[in-house]
Parts: C-alpha cells; structure tokens; sequence
C-alpha cells in the first residue's frame, strides 16, 4: 500500500509507537500423526494470552499459490507490491552475506566453473567445490584491480560469490548500468561469452566485468577445475520510495541476520547494529526504541527449523519465541504486530504459499481476539484473510496515525 | 491468473497430475422449511470424507453480485478474468450446440421473425415457433449457398438458430472480421436494417450475411409468418493466450456436453471425445489421463436440476455425483479440484451469484480440512474466500508446479 493513492494526505505524525515483529516462516502445517500444526502443538502461552485480546487473521504474502522468498515476503509486509517492487538477484545475494550497498553499485552474483583448453565450458559448477576450496580462491580475486571503478568480492556457498562494482572516478559520471547480460551460456562445450551491456552505463558496467573475469582467468588459469567464473543477475540498488517518507515515520530495524537487515535497508529504514540472537535483538531494541516510532523486528529460527524439515524443531523455536514475548510487550508499543513473511511447514521443508498467521494488537483490540495462536484459528479470526500488503495500513490505524478520508 | 506478470518464469513442468472437476451449479441455498441446502439435505458420504482431508473454501466466480454465465464461470476457473477474457454471444450460441469453430469464423444468433408486405416487422420473434415448425425451416436455410465462403446453419431452439461463416476463397484473403451491427432494430413496424461492418474484414462478413438474409428472404416470402431472420452477435473465435502454453500444462478436457467442450477447446485444451453422461467421462479419463498431466472434467446435472427449480432432483444429481467420488479419487490425481462454474439454488431457479463450494486435495492438505462438503462449512474452510481466477494457482502450487518467487 505504499503506492495508495491518498497515503501522504493520510499519514499523520503521532508519539505512539508501532513495532512489527516478523517471525520468519511462521506458518506451518498439521503434523500427518497428530494433526496439529508447528503452532498448535507448540506450548505458547503468551502469544495465546496475547491473541485472546488481539485482532488475528491471515496475511498472503504475494498472491493465491505463490511461494514467496524472503525478499518478497518482507517487502510485503512494509506494503510494497512484491510484483512491482522487484529485487535483482545479484541485489538479494549480496544483502544476504551482509555486503552494504549504496545507490550505484551493481552486484553480480558469480560462481567458479571449469573449462578445458580452448576454454570451452566443462562443468558450469566446477564440481560444486566446497567453501574450503572456494573461500581462498576468492581471496585471491578480492585482490584484483579495476580501472576506474571499486570492485567488492566476497563468498558466499560453496562454488558462489558476489562481486559488487562501485564506480569512483572516470566514465564521464554517467554511473553503471544493471543491464548486463548473464555469462553462463546455460550448457556445456561453449565459451562464456562476454557481458554486454544494453545501454551506455550498462556497457561502462560489461567493460569491468570483462576486465574482472580476464583478470580472474589470468589468477585460475593453471589450475585443472575451478580454472574460470561465470557471472549472472547484475543487477543495482533500486530507487523506491522511502518507508520513511512513505508512512511518515521514523523506522528502525534490528534483525541478526544480514539478509533481512539488508532489506530494511533496501526501503531506507534506519539499521541499528545489533548482536547474533533474538536476545541480542531485544537487548538493542529496549535501548534504542525511543528514538523512533515503528520498529521492525526480526525472529529467524521458525524458519531455519521449517526449512530443515525439522517439526520439532520448528515447535521449540516457536516455544523459545514465547518465552520472549513478555519483552516483546515491554517494548512499550501502541501497536504490536507479529506476523509472517512466509509460512515454512516443516512437512514441507521449503517456503510455502499457505497464508500467515498475522496479530494486531493495540488499545483497540480488546474483545475481538481468537482463542489460540494458530493457523487454524486466525482463520476465522477478526482480521479475516488479507493480502501482506494491507497490514501496514491497519497498523497505522491503530496506532491513530492515519486521517479520515474526507469530511 | 492467466496475465499473472511471473507466470512463465513459476510454472514447471513435472509428472504430478491435476484433475479439476466442475460440478456445474454446484453451490445452493437453503430450503425454507427445512434450512438446508442441496448439499447439506444430500447424503454426500465420499465428498463429505474428501473434505475433511481437503482445503475447503468458496470461490467468487465474476464477482460480487455478479450471476455469471456458463462461459464466464468456467474461464474464470480456468484462471482467465471473465471481465477481460469475453466470449462473443454469437461464438457462445455455437458453442452450446456443438458447432465447431476454428480461428477467422464468424458465429452469428438467428431468429425468424415475422414482416409485412412492406417488409417491416411485425413480429421480432415469429410467434415464438416452436422447433417443430422451426426446424424444417432451418433446414432449408442450411442449403443456401454463398459466393466466396462457406456457411453452417444449425437449429438452436424454438424459434432461434446459428449460422457460422467461413472464409475458403476470394476476399483476397483479409479474413472474416465481427464487427457486423445487428440487424435486429428492437422494435416492430420497421425494416430490419441492412449488416453493416466497420472495418475491411467486417464489410466482407457483413456482405455474406446480407446475401444469406436475401436468400433467406426467398425460400421464407411465400409464409405468413417466420417470412424473415434477424441476425445479432456477429462474433469470431478469440485469439487467447493457451492454457496449456500459459501455465505449462499439457491438459485435456472430458464433457459430454457440448458447451464445455466447446470452452476448453477456446482456451485450447485437448478435447477427448467421450460419451453422453458423467460414467462415460469418467471411462474416458481412465483411458487418457495417462497422456496428460491436467485434466478438467465436467459434471452436469446439479446445475440442470437447479435451473429446474427441482431441490430434490438437484440433492438427487448431487448423490449421484457422491457415489462416483471413488472413480474420481482412483484416476489419481496428485492435486485433484472439485469446484463449481457458479451456484445454481433451486430457489431461484437459476444461476446466482452466491461464492460457489471449492476443495482442494493434495498430499499437504491432510489435516486442515472441514467437517462436511456443505456452502456453510466452506465458508469458514482453510481456503477462505476467493476469486475463481484464485483457484489454478493453488492448484498448481499444491501440484509442485510453481517454482518459488524471488530468493
């Protein structure tokens, strides 16, 4: 709803506080055995307590059937249309490992292949090589040198990197163009061919690309696998409209991981600094909350435990969650909400396309709750079932920060 | 869902199976003495078992309001948004009496009607004559030959017939166009005007029908009545993205009606010949499913006894319907639908516009399920609510079928 039409004329700044907390893959479905879900089984008497006096209901994070990934499934959540608002891939690797990039930069996703002699292509993974045999290899390519032009390299998996081009001098300052092709041919026996670039900052781009893969190729030139890269997903910080400037608030985020750090970033939110676990999160958040009013949270583990295919593991995550929720109310928020980027069963191992829990909570919301905090029960729930992108809206309202529309 | 923008790059190909079975006027509402609806008064034992392992909801098929027809109810279904996706009365009319129509035909709705001695109309609808004393007529009319084109005359109803032209020499090869007005004035005590078109293509359509209304003229002047045809609904085959190629599918369709072959084989599934009940369909599918890995499968007479006004026949089709669910379940679908075009009350005696009773099954909708195959228990179903457009993407998803969006 960041594109609703009257949004500035309805945006009012208030002192009340709005804290979003994403619980990453919070939706799950019923156990085959027992028929209960991650959230039915789990022990959570402080999100139950909280959903009894709570408007609860479902979110879809991008549309009917659509599994989203993470960057979708957030930006969702912050109101912006995740088939308008799209991330590149090269963007979404590099937040991921925790790179920082700025408006400008291009980020390319790469990898180590193999070639043979005449440098035709003889396996586009170079044998998946571990991050053993990869991460010293990219050390020796972040020593590489550009004219004209910054270059970040940085590991990511196995045979994956990024590389980040920043322009700093030269180039007429026309900046660097995303539009640049792919590298990987997508088959074997062929030559990658060069990147090239589809207008003229694209091809200032393609030129250091070049220059960076011949470079490469010079370093990994005697060994027998791993002896080349291909480079796919350039792609740049895209300019959208500000959170911020959008809602008008004053947002921060604090979340452990880069990735989704990243994506606040990414919609201008303010990223404070903050530890490796939720306590660390909560730790940070209870110091600096009282310099904004929204606050973005972000609780990872239901989903690492979803996407391990891990039930049990995902009912503990969820029971660790709770446990914190006395903090989370602490915080002081006029309006709480917990809610869902995607749902992550554990029967599935992987993201889903299945609706997310999503709570709101606030002065109003007092007789209006669901019995349990569970899928099931936010099915019938006062929210109803809603697109991810109405949440914010509702947020705002109850945190009296929306005018009446007209007279 | 057709002209989702990501659709090409989510949908895979794999070997899961997806049956989608539309019970045609499949919601109803409540009797007024006893309360219950058609489907809560039939004994439904199989589909009421499905239910409770399936994601149950209901489906808006155009609309709030909005009573569709066959043709709209189906094509949203099918993922194509009836308010853009319009099918021409003309093509419809042929459609429902099994004419076949290929691309660059032209479908037009035919009456008699009743004219003077000055030619000027005296009757729109010739007495609403019955087939009986239509039908000769028609006969007659299907002998009249055309300079430049072919042309197909078949009886419809009553009074009503069609005729189809179709282009095979001169014209210079422009093709037919539809953009013919009617010659149809609305009103008695004038002469229906002569077919005119708007374009090019049209005039040439528009020449063809002004010669077989002269023609018509001929064989009919010596009657009292019927002496003369009205002609309403010029419209040609649309060129519309193919289900198949759209959602990656290679899908067939078994209907022993001619009106749901004719709008699969509009979307460009493959039409399996089959035979005249709902047993012969499900013989075929048996046979062919093998083939495809997408079927839509057609159930009739809930809708026929609801148009009737006939609660008890349409509980009667509906158990009929319950005692073929283990053919159903045994063609082994991974993802299997069981959907409506619309609902059909036998209140109202014909279609409405109320949300229309769909289920899910899969292998991840164990557990989530409603107590009964009922509009009441779906209404709080896991599915919730939806557009009809909706439905083939969860379907898909279910199916393994769309590849997640953004990482």
């Amino acid at each position: 709803m960041i594109d609703h039409p009257f949004l500035a004329e309805l945006c009012a700044r208030t002192d009340s506080k709005i804290v979003l907390l994403v619980v990453d893959g919070l939706g799950g479905l019923p156990h085959a055995d027992t028929g209960l879900s991650e959230l039915e089984r789990a022990q959570t008497p402080n999100l139950d307590e909280l959903a009894r006096r709570s408007a609860c209901g479902l979110t879809v994070p991008v549309g009917p059937g659509i599994t989203p990934g993470s960057g979708p499934g957030h930006l969702a959540l912050f109101g912006y249309d995740p088939l308008k608002y799209v991330i590149g891939r090269g963007v979404l690797e590099a937040l991921g490992i925790g790179v920082e990039l700025g408006p400008g930069d291009v980020a390319v996703r790469c990898n180590f292949c193999t070639v043979d002699g005449d440098g035709r292509l003889t396996d586009r993974r170079a044998g998946r090589i571990p991050s053993a045999e990869a991460a010293p290899l990219v050390e020796r390519l972040a020593r590489i040198e550009l004219d004209g032009a910054e270059v970040e390299v940085k590991h990511v998996q196995d045979y994956r990197f990024v590389v980040v081009f920043r322009e700093y001098w030269g180039y007429g300052g026309q900046g660097l163009g995303q539009n640049v092709s792919d590298t990987d041919p997508q088959r074997v026996g062929v030559r990658p061919p060069e990147p090239m670039g589809a207008d003229p900052p694209s091809r200032t781009t393609a030129a250091l690309a070049s220059e960076f893969i011949h470079s490469a190729q010079d370093i990994l030139g005697g060994r027998a696998t791993a002896n080349m890269i291909l480079m796919r997903g350039f792609s740049s910080v895209p300019t959208w409209p500000r959170f911020g400037d959008s809602y008008a608030l004053d947002p921060c985020a604090v979340a452990a991981y880069p990735m989704y750090r990243g994506l606040a970033s990414l919609v201008g939110m303010r990223v404070i600094p903050t530890g490796l676990d939720f306590d660390a999160e909560l730790d940070t958040l209870e110091e600096r909350i009282a310099e904004h009013d929204f606050a973005f949270l972000h609780y990872k583990h239901a989903d690492t435990a979803g996407e391990d295919g891990d039930y049990d593991g995902k009912v503990r995550a969820l029971e660790e969650l709770d446990r914190r929720i006395p903090r989370v109310l602490a915080l002081g928020a006029d309006t709480l909400a917990i809610a869902g980027d995607h749902s992550t069963p554990s029967a599935l191992a992987a993201h889903s396309w299945h609706p997310v829990p999503a709570l709101v909570n606030s002065r109003w919301t007092g007789g209006v709750g669901s019995t349990a905090f569970s899928e099931r029960q936010f099915q019938t729930g006062s929210l109803g079932t809603q697109p991810a992108t109405s949440l914010m809206m509702q947020l705002m309202a109850h945190a009296g920060k929306l005018d009446k529309f007209g007279a």
